[in-house]
């Protein structure tokens, strides 16, 4: 396919000259670039569809960088991407050394903001929305936020901080039914409502206008008159987002580029804070993502023509989910928690089969840990599985709701280590240096299904707090489960590599290497990480030297802690600066020298 | 005085057998043991005086610990002791060994929860209501959250996944219009709204009757029908409650037994979640408090007849807060943030002479920190003060908002270290560990007001991230400010004390104990904690045996950081159990073997 008019577009501002029907080629060609290269190289996908006539509609009435336009989450920046000068390089998206899947300041002054969390565009954006204002700069600041991310408390506490305030801030509210998976909560609901009326904003302004103008015949008078006063305090307040003090506007066809242009006009003009509620199909113009717009979210490689090829991987978070769905049937004090991540972490077995004790709490990490912790104090057994970097949302709440008073809350941390192409945002490196700083706190690291399954029966009838963190992905060698704290791979050597999880392959691997050219190392695989015993202790001392491969951070990590106990050296190869870019998972291990040959050289380097 | 009606409980079932004029003495009674107490031992006196009346309706309409009772916060808990069984104990409040100035499982099974950090209950209740429900048990669950408490993200992201449930979840609304000080935002402004329109409740059911009766006479037939099609649709759902889907019931007169007891009884028989609002008054019954509610908030031991002593007391918190006035008065660049509590972080001066630069966000942590981010990364210079342990919130936001980009926030971290009789919710001991797991962030730790200037001037034009973490209080120790990242306090030692922060002091003890015992150790006093310089690393070399005192939590701590890269042995004593009760400080210092005398014995013992 020919781009006739996305080639024209080199600055943001070229969009302004289309007519109507060339912006309507131009969303064509831009959904054809979408499908054609996230087919190629992965990413998301149903939500830059979704997309594609709002971001026009953005860049036509603001102009960027002066008015700073950010996308929640970011993984819907894509068409953005490709409008703001980096169509020539959107092909190496989520490859090393390309565009980021997500909005990165250092990438283009068009991305204002780091995104990749949920629910941080309104802190961020009306940051620097005052930062203009204190400076007494041009411009304004637009908020894009799915209605999924809109549940996080964060967005909250930005609505709360924003309405009332003067000045034309936006929210654009992209209202797609849907987190990653479907959408819940109240507000969802209240969504819904608004969304269902649609005859909502007119209706409003007509009954008004008839009320006011009305002549007050003598038998309606006194009764008008009362609706009259009820309805300048009330009527004026009747959602959620006028209730907390800002216009709102829509709810809007959200992919009508005029009308949406039309209401972006409005709110830019007005003094006080606007939210413009879109409605968008997540997936729209290509029909497989349409139809399932929740398996097309966020993609490996497929074949555009054929769609993708749905079926039963088996993975560490499948074997997780479908471990606690059978034993939920023996035991029925087991729950499950999740936060908008049904599919994700492999709960979707649990949530048919389960329905009463499976709850989704939609992009609510904090709630999750605390509402978990109400589950555990009651003596239920919950479960809350979350993805490691989006555990770290859940900090205070793990310290001051679960572990003060020593509750068996069951934390299940998927992605945990190394992600590959999600990039900085995304790593989840941070996991076992602060839950480690939690009194009361256990921490399991299986490498393998089956010591991921013993974790888990192990697990069901803990009586404190305990996390259980795998990797993202499929098991790269099948170890045995032993029920021990961790497993001495001998070769009758006085010097060992330490390590755990995933990379625990990598080691074994640099172990047969280094014996062919006749270096002897044992490889000591820890299985529980924390606390770890004063048998390992007395054990890593009788080496004359130890190396530690830590897939974690550097600064707190398991390997400092030990270290400070030994009367051994220990040298440690731990991740320095935690934030890896995009990359294959291989790739990093290379970079963070965790990789079997690199284990080899820093071992070999000194002990030849 | 005697308490002849409180005396008559001791269960909080007896409660309900008191007619009106006897609850009337019973509230007089209460109010009398609040103010003799407090004013001993200190503690929150203005919201326990603000919240007896609606204590005594809900122990007379529930029945705990069959219902679960739980105050966010739960420093307007005291009332809610003295009725369940804990008044002969209440003269122990926040002492050691005594009642905790906060909810505590372990002290009470009235206690539903652990409480200590605003905005859980809801999350938490929720989930004991969850479980009893699962469990086919009896009884419901009340949340009691005050205005201020309601604007943080976890207690919004509960209201989200609440409302619009099934059953007969209650959250009662402790509107005083106040958090510790003046509360803020638009959440603020609606409950204001719905405040001044008392009548609010009565007409709308009265309006609704009328139309729905109305007999439709011609004239009117069509207008009227379309404004009744609207109001099923809308009118229902008028305030931010109704819209996420709660019966909303309020507001009512908080100090009025009978009538929050008649509410809460129809709430109680509902088959939906409600909400309760209802306005007290902060202090109500002892004039000083109801007049300065705000001082009136946590308070130190005072003279019961003469109110607080208030006055410029020079503290770490005012110097902080002074010079960050002072240097913006110079740099029109400086924002300064709190998250409710200008007063606390010694910003009033600040508040008042800056106020388009300072930014009081409520409680919200998170949003505080990404907000400052926006800030940051548009080239302001935001000051964010927060107490240690509410940082523990921003944990993620810390790391994906402001250290991925490198964007100079400056964390001004209050209460650090041990904070004596708040106990162990609020001891300021992980900020160490967890911020130093950051990458790119900063750590100073000064002990005395002259080094917290100098660190604040450094400040001024960072380039990264920086937390300057400070204890609550005063300083103990004039040491001067030398530029340094440590300083060396030399008797000729082969053997060195290393600490930071306030016990500083007790490690200049004891040297000189020691020294007069005729061991002589110098004394490593370090003001940068993190990152740690390889001349430091050198320095310790140097010495045959070092002591490391942390008042931190162990795990992840400084301490481990720096000995797992020494050669020389080092001895680590820091926290192990980040969870200490109230007691002094100095108590404190003693159990964790932080005082001067731990530190001469553990010294003495193996130099001797």
């Amino acid at each position: 396919m020919e781009y006739k008019f996305l080639e024209k577009i080199q600055d943001p501002r070229d969009i302004k000259q289309f007519n109507s029907s060339e912006i309507s080629e131009l969303c064509n060609e831009i959904r054809d670039v979408l499908v054609n290269t996230v087919s190629k190289n992965g990413g998301h996908l149903a939500s830059n569809l979704g997309i594609v006539e709002l971001t026009i509609a953005l860049h036509r009435v603001f102009d960027s960088p002066k008015d700073a336009i950010l996308f929640d989450v970011g993984h819907q920046s894509y068409v953005h991407k490709i409008l703001t000068g980096r169509l020539d390089r959107f092909s190496e998206i989520r490859k090393q050394g390309g565009l980021s899947g997500f909005m990165r300041p250092d990438e283009s002054e068009h991305d204002p903001f780091v995104t990749g969390h949920a629910s941080n565009s309104l802190a961020a954006a009306f940051g620097i929305y005052n930062a203009k204002k204190i400076k007494g700069e041009e411009g304004t600041a637009v908020a894009i936020i799915g209605d999924g991310a809109l549940t996080g408390g964060l967005a909250f506490e930005a609505l709360n901080n924003i309405g009332n305030s003067k000045g034309n801030f936006i929210v654009v509210l992209n209202d797609n039914k849907m987190s990653i998976s479907k959408n819940v909560g109240s507000l969802a609901a209240h969504l819904n409502k608004i969304r269902i009326k649609p005859s909502y904003h007119r209706l409003k302004n007509r009954t008004e206008k008839i009320l006011l103008k009305l002549p007050l015949g003598k038998q309606v008078h006194s009764f008008v008159s009362r609706l009259k006063k009820m309805f300048k305090g009330f009527i004026y307040r009747t959602n959620v987002f006028e209730g907390l003090g800002f216009n709102y506007f829509g709810p809007l066809d959200g992919h009508n580029v005029e009308s949406i242009e039309a209401v972006l006009k409005i709110a830019k003009a007005e003094d006080r804070p606007s939210v413009v509620h879109i409605i968008t199909t997540k997936g729209k113009g290509y029909p497989y993502a349409e139809d399932e717009p929740g398996s097309y979210h966020g993609v490996s490689a497929f074949d555009a023509k054929d769609g993708l090829k749905t079926g039963g991987n088996v993975n560490f978070s499948s074997v997780c989910g479908n471990f606690i769905n059978s034993a939920a049937e023996k035991d029925e004090k087991i729950c499950a928690i999740t936060a908008a991540m049904p599919q994700g972490t492999g709960l979707e077995l649990f949530a048919q089969n389960h329905k009463d004790r499976f709850f989704d709490v939609g992009i609510a990490e904090e709630y999750a840990v605390t509402f978990a912790s109400g589950l555990a104090i009651s003596g239920m057994k919950p479960y809350f599985s979350v993805y490691s970097s989006f555990l770290q949302r859940g900090y205070d709440e793990i310290i001051h709701d679960t572990a003060i008073a020593n509750l068996p809350v069951r934390f299940l941390v998927d992605r945990a280590g190394i992600v590959g192409e999600d990039g900085e945002t995304h790593q989840g490196v941070f996991d076992v240096a602060f839950l480690s700083t939690i009194p009361n706190m256990t921490i399991y690291s299986p490498a393998s299904y089956k010591e991921l399954v013993g974790c888990l029966e192990s697990s069901l009838n803990c009586d404190s707090p305990l996390a259980i963190r795998y990797p993202r992905g499929k098991e790269k060698y099948e170890f045995d489960y032993n029920g021990k704290d961790y497993t001495v791979f001998q070769n009758s050597g006085k010097v060992a590599i330490v390590t755990f999880g995933i990379i625990s392959s990598n080691a074994l691997i640099a172990q047969q290497n280094l014996s062919e050219k006749g270096i002897k190392i044992d490889v000591i695989k820890l299985n529980k990480l924390f606390p770890y015993s004063e048998k390992l202790i007395s054990l890593l001392n009788t080496y004359e030297k130890l190396y530690f491969f830590e897939e974690g951070v550097l600064n707190g990590g398991i390997s400092q802690q030990i270290a400070s106990n030994l009367q051994v050296p220990l040298k440690i190869t731990a991740i320095e600066n935690a934030f890896i870019p995009s990359m294959t998972t291989e790739a990093a291990y290379k970079k963070c020298n965790l990789s079997a040959k690199a284990m080899v050289e820093i071992i070999e380097s000194e002990n030849s």
